[in-house]
This record gives C-alpha cells, structure tokens and sequence, in this order.
C-alpha cells in the first residue's frame, strides 16, 4: 500500500465525518438524550449501509460517484492481446529474468474481469467497432470509426471531455488515424478513410479540434504524396494535396517527428499543447526490433503524456482523458509472430506502470482502465508438433533466443535479394542461402537446427508475406505455441483497473468486477466523468461525415494497412 | 438480489448493533457528555475501518473470517475449460435459445478473477498437479495424485473437513478413480493407478474412510476383470480380483448402479451414507449423447448430493465439503469436439445454477467456488479456413445442426462397419459410405456440405481415432472454430465464486479476486473451513503410498485412458 492510499483513507474518513456536522450539537441537548441515542443508532446502520455498497454485488449502484472533484481517466488499450497472451508472456519474463514462478506482471496485480467484444454485426469484432465500443459506448458494425450502426456520429468520450474542460491525448504505436485512436475522434463510416481521420483529428469537423497532445505513428497521412522534399518524412500518402503538418503548425500546434525533438520534450516538462508528435511514417517499429536512437519506448510517451497533461491541466479545474495503445500486440497476434508479441505486452506492461507511478504521485484522483478490443490470431500457449500425443510444454527459451520479429527479418531478406548484382539466379538463391543461414536463423531468430528445406523455402519464396509466415511459424512451432488465424477471435479480453483513490476502487469495482459487455467500459469511463455523451451525439448527428467512397478510394485507403484486408468486404 | 441476501444483510446490521451494547448507557450519563462525543467518534471511525477491510486490495486478511458457524463448501472444478469456451458457449446457447446478445452464462455472472495453472515440473500442468494444487494447496508433478514433487503424500482439504466433522463428497462425470477426484481422495505417484486410488478411496489407506458419498463413472475398477456374472457392469477390469461394490455394500455403504437406483435416492432425500453411485462402468456419456433414462445429468447428481449432503448434517455442528467436476469438458477438448463441449459447459452451468439455488435457500453459511485445472485442446474461437485474409466470422449454426459427439458417431461408424457381413471389402466399404452419409454426416451431424474425398476417408479410415479427428474437425472446420493441441495449454483460467452471505463475498473477493496461482484457491477453501492441512499430512507422510509400478503395470493402467497417453513417460 503506497503513502497517498493511507493518505486517501484518512482523508475520507475525516470527509466522513465533515459530513454529519450537526452530530456535536445534538449530543449537547440534553433534553434530547433519547432522540439523540436513536439518532446515533440510524447513522450508524446508515454509515454501515453507504460504506457496504462500495465495490458488493450485494448492492448495485445506477450511476457512479458524483462529485466536483477534479479527476484524471488513462484509458489503456491493449489491441489484440487476449488472455493466452498474458501467460504466454509472463512465463517468458520468469525465464529471462530467473524469477521465481509466481512471479507476476504489473497487470496481473490489478486483474478486475472481463470483456466480452461480439460487435454489433459479426461474433468476431475488429479493432474499430471494438473501439467504438470504448468511445461511444454504443455496439457498433466492424469497421465503423464514431459512428453507429446506421452510420450516424455518435459523440465519444474524447469529444465529450474536451467540451467539458478536460484535457485529451492520444498515445499509440500504430498510425494516429489507425482504427482504435480514430475511433475517439474522428467519424468515418469505413476505418480505411485515414486521410478523412486526421483531418477530423486535426480540428477539421463541426467540434473543432479536440485532441490536446497525439504521439504514436502514421505520419503518412498528415503530408502529401505530391512532397519531394522530404521534409517531414519519404512516404506521405495524402491524396489531397494538403500537407497538415505545415497547417497545425502556422495554427500554433507543436510538432515533433524525429528522436531529437522528443527527447527537447524532456518527457513532457517542455511541451506546448496542442502537441502532434509522429514518429513514423507508418507503424513504429516492434519494440524487438526498435532503435532506442530513432524511436521512443511506449513507456517514455505515455510519461510524456502523462506529465505534459498534468502540466498543463494543474490550475484548471478539470483534469484530463488519456487513451493510451499498446498497439501493435495485435500486429505481432496477425504476424503470429509470438516472440515479437511478448517483448510488446512487455513494453506495454512497464507504460502501464508508469501510469500507476504517476496516479500514486499526484493529488488528481486518477483512474487507469486497461482492457482489449479483442484477441488476434487465436494464440494458445500450446501445440502439438506431431501426430503422437503432445508433450504438455512450451518452450520460452526458444522466444528468448530470438531478437527480431518477422516483420523485421523478412524486410532484411528482401533488401538482401534485391542488392544481388548477379544475372544467373540460381547463383543469386545460393547467396541468398547463406544469407539466410548466418544472418537470419542463426543471428537473428538463434534458430541453428533448421532444416535445408526451410532454408530453400525462404529463399525461393514469391511475396513478403510467404517468407514471414514461413519465419513465425518455424519460431511458433519450435517454442510449441499455437495459432489459428491471422485474424481476430472471439474470446472474452481481461479488464485491469488501478486508482489512487479509495472509494473510486470500490466503485470501480462495483460497475466492472466481473464480466462486462465492452460498451460498458466506455459507460463506466463516462459516467466517472459525468459527460453527456448524447449531448454529443446531438450536437453532430446530421453531421455529413464520410464522402461517398469508390472502390478506388478503398483500395487505395488499404494499401497503408496490411492487417486488415477484405474487412471493407464484409460491409 | 434474492430474499436470502438481504435478511443476511438486515442480520449483518443487528449483529454489528449487538456488538455494541454498552452505547445506550454512556448515552445517559448527563457528565460525561465530552467522553460520550469522543467515544462515538472513534466507534465511527473504528465501524469505518472495521466494514472497509472486506473486499478491498487497500487492505489485506492475513487470514480468512473464522468463526464457529456451520459452514458448507461446494467446490466445483470445470476440468479443461479455458475462457475461449465461455465465449463460445455463451455465443451458442444466444444462438439456439434466440437469447439477445448480451444474455450470459449463469457463470458469467460470478466471474472474480482467475488462476495461474503451471505445475511444479511443467509450464502445462495436467489434472493431476492442477487438482492437487487444489487439494493440498501445493504445486506438484504432472500426473502426482495428493503427493508432493518429492513423493511424499500431502494431506488433501476433503481428508481434513473429514477429521475436523464435516461431510464430504465428490460428485464427477468421468470415473470417480480419475485424476481431479482422486488428487482430494487418494494418493499415488502416478494418476495410472486407478485399482490403488479405489482402495483409497473406500477407506482402505491410514485415514481409514473419509469420503460419504461418490456419484459418478468408473465402476470398472470396483470389481474384478474375472467377474463373468456382469452383476455390477460388463467391463470390471480391477487387477486383484477383488470386489470393493461387494465390499462396501457389506460394510453398510449404499450402492446405486443404474438410473432406477438413482432415481430411489429421491434426488438425495432418500439417501443413506455412506453412498457409493457408480453409474457407468468409465465415463457418463456427454451430455450431448446422454440418454437420460440411463444416466443422471450433471445437475440431478450434483442436487442429489447437496440434498444428501444437507440432510446428514443437519444436526451437525459442521456442514460439508463437497466436490463437484464438470470432467468431460475436458475430454470434448481432448478430441477437439465442440458440439460436445458446448452441451457439456451448459450442463456444468446448470449444476452450478442449482447450487446457488441450494445455497439461497439454506440458513447454513455456503460457498461456492468455481475454476479449471487448466485448458484443454488449444481451442479459439477463431480459424482461418483459407490462404486469404480470414474473414471475422464463427457460425454456432453448425455445432446448433449436430445432435451427437464425434466420440458417439465414430462408434456408431465402427458398430455399423463390424456387423456387415459381405466378403467383399469393397463391397462393404460402399455400405459404409452410404451408412456415414445418411445417418451420420446428415443425421447426426447435420453435415451437408460433404464432399466424396471426406466419406471416403472416413469409410476407409484405419484407426477410431482417426475417424473421431476427422469428424470433429469436419465440425470445426464449418464452424470456423480452431484448436492448437489434443492435449493441454498454458493460458489462465476463470474463477467464479457465490455465497449466501454477505461478509463471506467480501471475503471471497479479498482472497481471490484478481489473478491467483491455482494453490491460493485451495488454501483459501482450507482457511475458511479452519482446516489444518499440515496436521493431516503429518498423519500420513510417513505411509508407502504407491507400490513401485513396473513399465506393464503402467502400461495397463493406461489402456483405460483415452486421453493421457505418454504423460507417464514425462515422470
């Protein structure tokens, strides 16, 4: 228990008993001595009463704890991680790090239910009805970004909060405009329209700008396909033209694109909101495979986050709705790449720490919710490698022997096969070999009882895909952990929780111990905020959100998202 | 909330009053006003501190409530269940029952956390570490039967409620000599050694007999395999020749061996303990091929228990321990079956539902508690059928068209394929065809997508589990569910908790909500039964507890096994 809980409880205890100021006086009448005991003895089944309806199913509250005080919502997502994940990683940790085997990850300490993720059309959500579940706290079609099923705008708890004086954010390690930020605050009828997504993000809908502070990826789509110079990036995709960094930027936002300008941030200390910092054109990389020099951990833009926020929110009288993603947990679950996926819930695992040390740090009461959209590749810790009766193990070390991901050695393999300078091909496969051989299953994966066939078959492979698959799989196969698809499931997702305030446990724990619908994640997160949500959606329901989209448009919109293709068939 | 709750609450209250008698009297002396404020202050304060420590991981019991009230604990161990199997079950039953989509389990509804599984020589336990961390709240080898890793036996929670009066049960739909139920009754070194955990558990050990009643399958090794009058069953395959059903039945045991004798037991008003109900010579059919004129379902034998049980104790000053084992979901892993999985799990949820009600209405203090050993097969509700981009769809339509297991239906095939009497292989291999496509694809199945390829391949298959593997992947595939292993996984599994009284759930929740190891579960039950596992254990470690097995006696052993082949050979 850390100082400010004891600080919180004495606290209330001391509210508590500000709350019956008239005891004292009563007590003094004597003439009132019967009333009086009779007095003591209802407050005392009251007190007993109020103080028992805190975190019971015994009692059900209709709305959550109501009060003036200035709050703080961190709001944790963790794509496409579902409960294999966390015993899949937490064993890794206990191996790599000798500890002993109830060890356990920062989240596992503050486990409350689960989620259950069907969307409002499919059994199976994707990560923007899933998201939308979250913001809007209404089910949604797969694929929808802040809208409904009759593809209306439905106001999300980013919008609200910003309408009602709270400080916003954005964190993630995918594209800003990828389907779960987006999904907080932009209105688009497919989850494919990102170049609409960042102009919404930007300010660009009838609300105005809403978002504060953005930091993740997806520079892509803030500058345009026509810019040469490269000022900002080599890949920008906007099909319009417009280049929206140079536009926030004469508007008086700060922007931030290299390692450089994020480290003059002084993890938050030095920012200027609104803040938009993008760090990559695309996704950031695996932390497996990411260059501390070039890009920042999660960890270190969830902190500057958190203390950019804090900053700037210190003298107001509200505080501020953070959403934070883990996001490419859910890359690693579509690669089925299982030892980029450990060192991700890893990463994500110390930012969410960072959180609990900045709620136990500050006065603000301060709620971190952590739970999933859904869960991606149908992981289990669990395989069987032949046709005998499986062996009831699985193998971390062979995780711990590998040191990038697929999606990593896969772009190496390439770039190598495209230098060959040799006409005669099979000449170039024999270099290939050996590259693949020393560099790759060796170095890189620690992968040395391959077999020739496994190597010929990388080296002959036709597309990028064939050669990644064929990598996670000999990993997923060797450490004996299984998939079943590189799409998503349906299993129920965890739901974590952590407060610095007491009374705000239980009622957090009276709405979501258990298991829980996912539109009531983002009801709980709404109601602590005491926001509107359908003022929201009122003030933008005639809103015309999404231009009408030609095949074209859609195709061209997917060739920046390799996760989810055919999604756009299914509606 | 039902009646009982809210009586227990209106008690809880007047309890706390009584507690207090001396209020009124310093209430009347006029002089010491100042003395009385005080007083009341802190009585405040303390009631606050007091009523704040149940539930809450802002403080922590070292240890559970005790108290001399009569208590029950009904133990229920959903073997192999792993959280996809709720979502897919959940899915399943909204599906049949035209249920909206938010309609849950009636275990849904008590989800409190859930349970780290690994065993203490394995990242993927089996039944038997996974029970005996339940037993004896201690991490041992796979396959140790109520032993430590060294060994040694450990005494179990059923043995110590038996020494400190209380009545015990084990209510299970495999056979009663199985892993889970023998890891609280028995001890062995290996699980194989079903002759010797039957001895055991009629009393034939130190303790001498600590079980009142068993009900469920596994007659076969209660008498001898050189039984050729078939009194008790057909297939008695006990090695010493001897008869444990003659046996108990003259040492004063009630005996049920069929469904008339169970139906006399008058669902458990007419029962005389000690009760031995052995109704199948292995396993009780899955609930998806179970006649009911021949077998009980899981809830008549669990509510014929709690009904016995309940009687017995009546005038006791303590009440029971009983386990009840949800057992074949497991085997529905095992085979990769989920049209039997998804009966099997709704079956556990009805028994569970019917232990709440039991516990509603009995004025004995009452726990339910409710998890897994572990997973089983590896199973998501997820499975990419082809090369493309999965679609994000599963279908409950196609486990909804099946009326029987892939287990009963192979049976069937084999039945069918042995009675024909042509010479002609052929011949009889054209009969069989059109046997599997009429009675089993599309009447038992509902399968009628089939092609050529797959009949032929289940007509000409050479092994019966080969034709079981096909079948049920025939399922899955349509399904789109997918499975990782015929054996076991690593990922945590869901508890669920329910009680009768209030301070009881604060209790629960103080010890188990969260993320546990699965011994944390058994020495919770232990504490609050005020048991002393260490004393029991003291009695018996000293006892040869396992004769030396040859590799033929293994070997025997594992013929009546289906699903834990080579584990033997892991030790």
């Amino acid at each position: 228990m850390n100082s400010n809980e004891h600080t919180t409880l004495l606290q209330g205890s001391n509210q508590r008993k500000k709350s019956h100021p008239s005891l004292p006086q009563v007590l003094n009448t004597n003439k009132k001595k019967i009333v009086t005991m009779t007095c003591f003895i209802v407050i005392l089944i009251m007190t007993f009463f109020i103080q028992m309806s805190d975190g019971s199913p015994f009692f059900h509250h209709n709305n959550t704890l109501h009060s003036n005080r200035k709050r703080n919502v961190i709001f944790f997502v963790t794509d496409g991680m579902g409960p294999a994940s966390l015993s899949l990683t937490r064993s890794f940790r206990q191996f790599t790090e000798g500890l002993p085997i109830n060890d356990t990850l920062n989240l596992d300490k503050h486990l409350i239910g689960n989620s259950r993720t069907r969307s409002s059309d499919s059994l199976v959500t994707d990560s923007a009805a899933g998201a939308t579940a979250f913001s809007c706290a209404l089910k949604t079609y797969n694929s929808a970004i802040g809208v409904n099923p009759y593809k209306q705008p439905c106001g999300t708890i980013l919008e609200a909060a910003k309408l009602d004086g709270y400080l916003t954010g954005l964190v993630v390690t995918t594209r800003i405009t990828d389907a779960t930020p987006a999904a907080f605050s932009a209105h688009t009828d497919f989850r494919v329209q990102e170049d609409l997504i960042a102009l919404h993000q930007i300010g660009e809908y009838p609300l105005g700008p809403v978002i504060d502070l953005m930091i993740g990826g997806g520079r892509t789509h803030f500058y345009p396909r026509s810019d040469s110079k490269h000022v900002y990036g080599t890949h920008g995709t906007r099909q319009d033209g417009r280049n929206l960094i140079d536009e926030v930027k004469s508007n008086g936002w700060q922007y931030v694109g290299n390692r450089d300008e994020f480290d003059q941030l002084k993890m938050g200390q030095n920012v200027s909101l609104p803040l938009l910092a993008l760090m990559a054109d695309f996704d950031i990389p695996f932390e497996i495979d990411r260059n501390s020099s070039i890009y920042p951990s999660l960890e270190e833009q969830t902190v500057t986050a958190l203390n950019a926020l804090n900053e700037a929110s210190k003298d107001c009288d509200q505080g501020f709705f953070l959403m934070v993603e883990g996001s490419r947990i859910d890359h690693a679950g579509h690669q089925n790449d299982p030892a980029a996926q450990v060192r991700e819930v890893l990463a994500f695992d110390r930012a969410f720490k960072a959180a609990m040390d900045f709620a136990d740090n500050t006065d603000v009461e301060t709620i971190l919710i952590s739970t999933s959209d859904h869960e991606t590749g149908g992981l289990t810790v669990a395989r069987q490698v032949t046709k005998e009766y499986p062996e009831y193990i699985w193998l971390p070390q062979v995780l711990a022997n590998s040191s990038h991901s697929g999606e990593y050695t896969k772009n190496k393999i390439i770039e190598f096969s495209r230098n060959l300078k040799d006409d005669d091909v099979e000449d170039n496969i024999k270099e290939i070999i050996k590259f693949i051989k020393k560099e790759i299953l060796e170095r890189d994966l620690g992968i040395l009882d391959y077999s020739q066939e496994d190597v010929e078959f990388l080296a002959r492979a036709k597309t990028a895909d064939v050669i990644q698959d064929k990598i996670n799989d000999m990993i997923s196969f060797r450490a004996q952990i299984g998939w079943t698809t590189h799409g998503h499931s349906a299993v129920d997702v965890n739901i974590y929780a952590y407060t610095n305030k007491k009374n705000t446990w239980y009622d957090i724990l009276d709405h979501l111990q258990g298991n829980h619908e996912n539109i009531e994640i983002g009801q709980y997160m709404s109601n602590y905020l005491n926001l509107d949500l359908g003022k929201v959606t009122a003030m933008i329901n005639e809103t015309k959100h999404s231009p009408e989209l030609s095949v074209k448009d859609l195709e061209k919109g997917l060739i920046y998202d390799d996760y989810h293709h055919k999604l756009i068939n299914n509606n």
